[in-house]
């Protein structure tokens, strides 16, 4: 497989899945290319809240803004350069401040399947 | 397993394995911690040259400064805010230039064994 470089302007931006607010969620590598993860970029507009059970490892590194992922246990929040890592399983609140947000991910494994 | 929030100052820099340049590697979450991925920040001086043959696969994001990856068949050169994905097996070159370089990266499997 080739080497791949990625720039947020490489990825179609849409709708993650199961919420209808302003979160975007762009993959440049997943199932369709037959390695082990998923990579894409993320972008959430200004004071957005998801909330999901993780069905993969999410590892997600902010390039802008500022994010805060809680559970019932704990809250943590990070901004640019930071990582916050989510774990398969994990019932997790992901909410923007009152700027917009960017991040590149990485999950183990895929989260979309092949016939999605 | 709690969500992790990582930032370059939590990292215990090494120098990277098998050379002795200016390239340190700091890992946050790895075979210690008993998920599926390595989580860390990486550190490059500049005008530093790592060739490898990639034992996992390993995405970076770039945070600061920009580096070139090359194969036989090709060169990418990235940014900050920039991916670049190498995969298990790639016989690659990394380069810095001119300036420091700092990448987050994630591996798959763990580049580390357990005993190490």
């Amino acid at each position: 497989m080739p080497i791949h470089k990625f720039a947020i302007t490489d990825a179609s931006m849409e709708r993650s899945p199961g919420q209808d607010g302003d979160i975007f969620t762009g993959n440049l590598l997943d199932q369709r290319h037959g390695g082990p993860v998923t990579i894409g970029f993320g972008r959430y507009g200004p004071n957005q809240i998801l909330e999901e059970i993780m069905a993969v490892h999410d590892t997600m590194v902010i390039l802008e803004g500022k994010i805060t992922v809680s559970d019932e246990r704990e809250s943590v929040t990070a901004g640019p350069g930071e990582i916050i890592a989510m774990q398969k399983g994990d019932k997790v609140t992901i909410r923007s401040h009152e700027n917009d947000v960017v991040t590149a991910y990485v999950t183990y494994p895929h989260w979309q399947q092949p016939d999605d």
